[in-house]
């Protein structure tokens, strides 16, 4: 897809977003985006999609670091937990307790038994959300490995993107098949009428993020507010200069 | 300055705000970046400028929302502290401590003694942070009122935007001048040595962003480090395409 | 009960409860034990039995303060779950997630739609911490009313425990039919195989504590763990004295 | 010191530190008390002689853990600073941000220069904390190695203390000297105008903590508030009885 019919496709979905945000800051919904999927598929770049003309205040991404050692040894969903949001907030997990089901089952990091008991308590956990009002979204992105080690390769080459290529992934390269193995299982377990999951073919990104972000608007209810009445007076003086007393900005970039 | 010039000055510093990245990353660094400035300014495009490449779970944007209750009786800093980085973290502070001097004092939120007290313990508090190894940062964003107006006008207009315009906001229309004077009442007192205070004119944003970027990647000291040797060989067969069982992607949307 | 049958009682159980201490590091069990109860039935000092002799940086006493409006606004259990075990860690819950059905019932702090669903979700909520392997301990301490009525007279009279006496004591003298329908119905719903409640008669407080600790000590496997050999030499010297350059020690009290 | 001359002394102080208590709940006021000293000089049981009457949900303790990989890279104050008080709170500190000039020092956990920093940067830390208006305590408790040979092996011959043994309670044993000289340079550096020392002499134990109490109850300011009127009438019916429909009490422990 070109860049130009991508804009053009976004554009009034970008204004549904920030009503989705307004709607959820007036009436106090609170709103969970789980974003999983393919290492290379384009996480990142879904979540930049829905996040970019919201509220940083509003809209969090939450995107954890490995636990630590205490952590290790706490309920599996501790962690997580802390980030459910309050009133009027809307988290984009990037990555999320379904890493368990996934990179930890499948490099070896958590052993079948705790993968067994997650794939247990997950669909109950999220029924806990759901019935208590919480709108819990759960994408999946999916990509050909052709793609993915197209990726990969621009991740090599690519000093912007080098830091995204880390030994799992290349590890992960000889694992396509047992992802998909863990996938299977994962969605066979946990893809529940409360919080089913959607997969979302992203081996062209910028379909996918389309994709992905109406399948979020058109899941919501009615999200319309109107904004709230604004008095905007005329100024009824000459708008002011800065006026520095203590330091001068520094020389601005030439034209 | 023009989408097409500003994009070829931000390429090669894109770049280098990676390499900055892996410096901090591979050698514990630690980074703070303040952003303050006038409203509207563009402190929220200036972050997305230096964070867009890098790695969220290194680089973090710090938020902080209204404090709470009993978070208002505690020492003032505290709330703050809490969000200073580990080894190899960025955080970008998006407004900071210095609320204080700024919004809270002009709106009354503070009292003078309160804002006092900050601006006598400031100094000594960044002196800290500063002999603890912390690079810190701390930059203002200036505008005059006539593109401040255009751009409340922009956000009153654009319904993208229209979350951002908040009743402090229209206040501060009338409050330029006492927003002028606390700013340099607070250069005057927390331009430091050690933590030294830089401002960027955003009356033209892009090259505003431009300019803050060259001068904080100027200031850091060599950074150069070699990214790590990856070894990427051959796939050695055919990639594997994804393979469905559960659920099947939902369709596209239409080129 | 007398103060030196208590105490006779009391002694060989403070060294098993410090032996199951010593267990829980070694094997990294994971303990929570909640005290609820009728108001003044004596939950701190039952508390108190169980934490006295233990390790602080490993026997946590968990007493939560009002949430904040945020907290309101979250999953009910959130704020309670940042608060279990790390391996090797004993909480001790004084009240716990159990408020919601009864003094937020009662009190109508909680509504009915509230209540209903906590009741439903509770015993969902402790399987999973049960599977997840957490040893979780329910304590309900009962008292009647001209007990709870003398000691409520007690808190009046008596300094040191007057801030025990809050408005809500008060409005709960006209309620304690009430709370007895809320607890049982709370019994009804949340006595489960795998989280059973232990109901502890409290009317004599010694016996009650005597009572609580005996149950819990019988209920947990065999905790014997031999403490680790340690190496104790002769110091091989006299023993070296204070010695003050800087300061002196204060007046001590005299004798 | 003999238990009843003990209790005699300790009752009327009791009473006063209940009367801090709601002195700083009724004004707000933050208190911060740090207990340092010699291991086995007995910390523990002069912060429970502090606490023991007061509210848990006011009167917390502080007993962090040892810090995780990614807080040893922060700034050092950092881990302690989330806990310092909200208004009406009093932090009882058991161990403190001075572990890094005590037994980081002399077990070589820290190296010279951040002990140099740290001994540098702790004066104007606590001065921010003072000018804030948090009143803020620190106690060395002092004891000779001959004392703390004894408690030492009473350690390892109570089952109920054995757990108070650590491996560096007993590479401590050599040490005594060096933790003396490391005191010396510490009270040289930090005994300021603004948060001084104070010493006590815990020789004897029970002294040692009522001169403790005295001098902290002695230093405060007037803290006289009278307790809010309570109307407490008559219960007006008989009491009720508890009655059970679900389950009965467990059978209490034998007279």
């Amino acid at each position: 897809m070109k860049g130009k019919q991508y804009e053009a496709a976004m554009a009034p979905m970008r204004a549904q977003l920030v009503a989705m945000a307004r709607w959820a800051r007036t009436t106090g919904q609170r709103i969970v985006v789980l974003f999983e999927g393919r290492d290379t598929a384009g996480k990142g770049g879904a979540i930049r999609a829905v996040s970019e003309k919201l509220n940083p205040r509003q809209c969090h991404i939450v995107a954890l670091a490995k636990p630590t050692e205490a952590e290790q040894t706490q309920w599996y969903f501790q962690r997580y937990i802390q980030h459910l949001p309050s009133a009027g907030e809307i988290m984009l997990f990037d990555r999320s307790w379904y890493n368990r089901a996934g990179v930890e089952k499948v490099m070896g990091y958590a052993d079948p038994a705790q993968v067994a008991r997650f794939l247990d308590q997950v669909p109950t956990f999220e029924k806990m959300l759901v019935d208590d009002g919480i709108l819990l979204f759960k994408y999946w992105l999916t990509t050909d490995q052709a793609q993915q080690e197209e990726r990969l390769r621009e991740r090599l080459d690519d000093p912007l993107k080098r830091w995204k290529l880390s030994p799992i992934d290349l590890a992960a390269r000889d694992k396509y098949d047992s992802y998909t193995d863990a996938r299977e299982a994962m969605l066979a377990a946990t893809h529940s009428e409360w919080a089913p999951w959607t997969l979302v073919d992203f081996n062209d990104q910028k379909r996918g993020r389309l994709t992905l972000v109406r399948n979020l608007l058109e899941r919501l209810p009615e999200t319309h507010v109107a904004p709230p009445e604004i008095h905007f007076p005329e100024l009824g003086r000459e708008p002011r200069a800065e006026r520095y007393s203590v330091l001068q900005p520094i020389e601005s970039y030439p034209v």
